[in-house]
């Protein structure tokens, strides 16, 4: 029986404790994804109460109370913070397995010093306990203590940075923004007209073509490389599976501007199309190009009307990919050089069909050009993150994977950084414990800070 | 060396083992899905042989015996049920690692006290043992013996329940029928016709329309219920991918009355809009909808001509499911609150895709108002339900899953109700001993208990 | 700590230490599928360094290192032998937990005697001993020290068998040909006419027209078999979907001849018609269909134009194959009794759906008449074999496996049967040590020798 959540968690072998230990735990973060607010940052002001940092914005939270039977009042409604904070701690001991229980023990542990299990029992001890602590955690000094040298945020383009340029010009030059255009994909959505203004107040000039618009996200892309941004990202809920035309796109954006119905094979060749520029610009500023695949958002309308996207209603696709996503990369590698990619998918069905093909698109000379991210949302967690680092190993050299990034929007979830690394490092103790690899301890620690953090530095070539 | 199917089966931890021995092995089952047929209950015969019991009607065994190269005839021909017993005894060993090795010796030794593995060797004393004990076992001294407190068969909404209703005369409450309409759905199989005479004759009218057809449905929907059915279920081998519209599923109505052919839209429309109006009707009175997704059935023409259904000529379908589910499931939440749901999929690539969509689709204040089943078929062994709890695990609160049910057609299965809580208690030990989740034995029990029979007991409001 | 690949590498267990060395270890290999070129055998030439076995053709090893950065030049390019060994040494330790760091080492130590893990420390000797060994190390050497009973090359339908004519000649009856006409198949293929011309050659007649084609097709069909050959083999990267039609083959293959484009509906039912011909064949003449589903290849068209096939740059589709695999095979079916078939899928989605598959389609008394075969390429390694045996295991007799077969273009790529081995062994001794299956030490034997040779030696009934 290993201690609960102790010094040696989920590291199951004398080699597992020694590399997180000795090498893995004291390495610096590099968070290149993630969608903590500028302006929290920026702002700096401490939190008001443990339930803001947990229950304010987290849908992984809120979906798990839902299931749970939690009435919506105690999880996104009207009750008080501490109410909504005991319903959270009734759910916990129900979360059995569940990586929100090890996150927010985690968090208790490292950010609060608390070792005791949340619970219905303990509920009222901690809530006044990390209370009397956070008002004191400004959320820079989380970033700091967390050893972030590093952190991405996720922008639309037509964002003016301004949150970025104050935090630059407070000397934080390590938040830097991310360019991600999926406003720009949904030419079909109700929202298009209203951004669309956005993109225009924010170039000086109207937009009634698609070359137009090509030469306004252009000089929004400019912008965020003149305000430090090194990536972009992508929301591919669906990998288009139309040939990029531009005669395509335009026809598309001809139709929305007439406010004209706008078929859906002229909707997927525009988005090919736009991905294509988008994909040669990445390139020419040498930016790394993020595809985040198969989300299926939304699902709950009424739900969707009343809180909005990001509320803990979206699911897991299953749409073949493989066909339309190798179309979609050789379209765009012949339209220019590849940019260097990081390849996603929310379904772990994908995990070989991108470890293989990543390895088809290598720049010559250059270590992982192309190559896939960390397992993601409702895979960041143990089996999640094994299958996905077996099953990379599997098919090229893991020395060369990206790493841990957090994709989350709360300053504690730095902890996830250690949830890999513990996980990670087991994984490779776990090899050398059985033969699989020799016990040479170079290699491995090569290994582990390439994987843990020098990998992801190299997003930054600038930086 | 563990001691073969001893005492501790798959128990690896002491914490497993207590979960198991102290709390799980003597909970009653609630069996909510299974095909024992009513008139077996009903007429109460005791059996001729274990042959019977065993090889007269599992596919799942036929299935191994074809693949290990036994002639038909001694699957399911004209040889005596010696020999069968004999070529099954034979086919045994060569099941290492299979589901059927395990139920048939749980079998042996909870209804019979044998401990002895069956193989060619031990054949002929097996048989003799076995045939002493059954002739003395009626169906219901089985039940009450596997402690299952209440009992759902499948039955077709054409059937008169007259079985049941003997049941209920003789103070057998605990065994209920469940309205399974999938001769409902197939309005172009060529059976349809003749499945609609029984439907008028049940309900006493002609049924020319489509509206007077769901009418006859309400009426058998009623009169199931009147007899205590609380459940509903549906072979949902596709996904109809149609948006629900009653003209056009009138208009496949009305194709069928002329005899003419239906084209396939206008089938798929017709599924749902059936479906849509059949959760409306189970919300308004409070069942619980099923839907098991994914079985691609009566794959080899001359056996099933020979044979007819579930004789073991059904694989695993692989088409993606998420965006034609996630619209029907929206499709009836618009048309009526969504009843309660229990989502299955024959493929376990699904497992995080329902487990992600059904978080998605809860009623405010109650818990896992859609969930997800068993890990089903093909899937009901170690590696399929521990993947499967995993999965739900990583996504859900695991206290809220619905649990076991049997899914078979033989009485002596009540045995992987025992296998599931070993294979159940044994996730939940390696959590604990691993140091993943702490030693809280009274949260632990609540777990244990929802997962093995107090959720299922829920289904059962008025029961 | 278990030493590094030593005497029980990936043995766990006593039983499967005891399976493994005392049965498992010294039996014949069988080796039914590789792509070593016959004219390499007859020849007989020994090799001018290790950089020659393991660079000059390997694929998987060219793959792994372009991700890890090697140039081009260093791969494929000119760069001499020594610098292309060195370059893989320097890749090696990056290769943690991929097949080809254990397939290097077990090569090294069964080859050459040498222990030593290479990396860029030990390359220089490890180049020097290798090099000192190999000039005496000829190819049929290999071979027999290998303990190959049978190998299976891989051959177009319009080649001359010569080497194979020649290995017979010396002796060598256990080299046969197999029978893999993928140019067959691919009539939109620019290459498709001069390949036909070389079939004209082959039979001495013009052929321009489908029942003409499939004539040729017998001729060479009954060429090979004359020569020993008793396999084809098929890659099928998408299953045709098309019913088969005479009809619509003959009016693609005219529209072929007529240098017209061919719809791809067309190509379609050409590609099932061929296959149902095919298939039917096969069958007349006692021969084993091997059908490779689910590459997806040649994905890099520079590269492709640089240096052709098999050179790196393929991926894992994932496209549903249940629906068209079920109704191409049944159409097998219906044409003449299906042959022997072997059915392996490149995406390990497809495991479930292919082993309850081929369990609907088994001829009556005949064990795995249809069976899948081997975890293929991008699964050939021990989480893929682990996660494909225990899948099998769990809907059929794992006794009837086909067992292990090198898929390789390297002689010393027989390493890989002990590979095998050794992981199967030990998923036999998890399940007896843990109590899931009885000390029965004769059936453990009977499924060990069945499944390491047996089965394979099977698919020769003449040899």
């Amino acid at each position: 029986m290993k201690r609960f959540m102790g010094k040696n968690f989920l590291l199951d072998t004398d080699t597992a404790r020694e590399l997180y230990h000795d090498i893995a735990a004291d390495l610096p973060v590099y968070d290149f994804h993630c969608h903590i607010p500028a302006q929290q940052l920026a702002e700096n002001e401490p939190f008001a109460s443990i339930a803001q940092v947990w229950l304010s914005g987290d849908h992984y939270k809120w979906r798990a109370m839902r299931v749970a039977g939690v009435p919506e009042a105690m999880i996104t409604g009207n009750a008080s913070d501490e109410e909504k904070f005991m319903a959270w701690a009734e759910t916990v001991p129900k979360l059995i397995g569940n990586p929100l229980y090890h996150w927010t023990h985690l968090e208790l542990q490292r950010y609060f010093d608390i070792d005791e299990p949340l619970s219905p029992k303990s509920a009222a001890e901690i809530w006044n306990e990390c209370n009397r602590q956070i008002i004191s955690m400004r959320p820079r000094d989380l970033i700091a203590r967390s050893n972030v040298k590093l952190l991405c945020t996720t922008d639309d383009p037509v964002d003016s940075l301004e949150w970025h340029q104050r935090l630059r010009a407070a000397g934080e030059t390590e938040i830097l923004p991310t360019f991600r255009p999926d406003r720009a994909m949904n030419l079909d959505a109700p929202t298009f007209a209203a951004w669309l203004l956005q993109l225009e107040n924010a170039v000086g000039f109207a937009i009634n073509d698609f070359d137009t618009f090509k030469r306004a996200l252009t000089l929004r892309l400019e912008f965020f490389h003149a305000n430090g941004c090194r990536l972009s990202d992508h929301a591919l809920d669906t990998v288009p599976a139309a040939a990029p035309s531009d005669d395509l796109a335009q026809e598309a954006f001809t139709a929305f501007r007439r406010g004209e119905t706008i078929l859906s094979h002229l909707v997927d060749a525009y988005r090919s199309s736009l991905l294509v520029f988008l994909a040669a610009e990445y390139s020419r500023v040498h930016w790394t190009m993020q595809l985040h695949i198969g989300a299926f958002r939304d699902l709950n309308t009424p739900m969707f009307e009343a809180l909005g996207p990001n509320t803990g209603f979206d699911a897991i696709a299953d749409t073949p990919i493989a066909r339309p996503l190798a179309s979609l990369l050789s379209a765009m590698g012949e339209a220019a050089p590849l940019p260097r990619t990081l390849l996603f998918s929310l379904n772990d069905k994908d995990n070989y069909t991108l470890g293989t093909l990543m390895g088809t698109l290598q720049r010559d000379g250059v270590p992982a050009h192309v190559g896939v991210g960390p397992a993601w949302w409702f895979h960041d967690h143990r089996s999640g993150m094994e299958k996905h680092l077996r099953s990379l190993a599997n098919v090229a050299p893991l020395s060369e994977f990206i790493g841990m990034t957090t994709d989350s929007r709360s300053l504690l979830s730095y902890a996830r950084h250690e949830y890999f690394r513990r996980i990670f490092c087991n994984v490779l103790g776990a090899w050398v414990e059985n033969g699989e690899y020799p016990e040479d301890y170079r290699s491995l620690e090569m290994i582990v800070r390439k994987v843990c953090f020098e990998n992801a530095m190299s997003l930054f070539p600038t930086a």
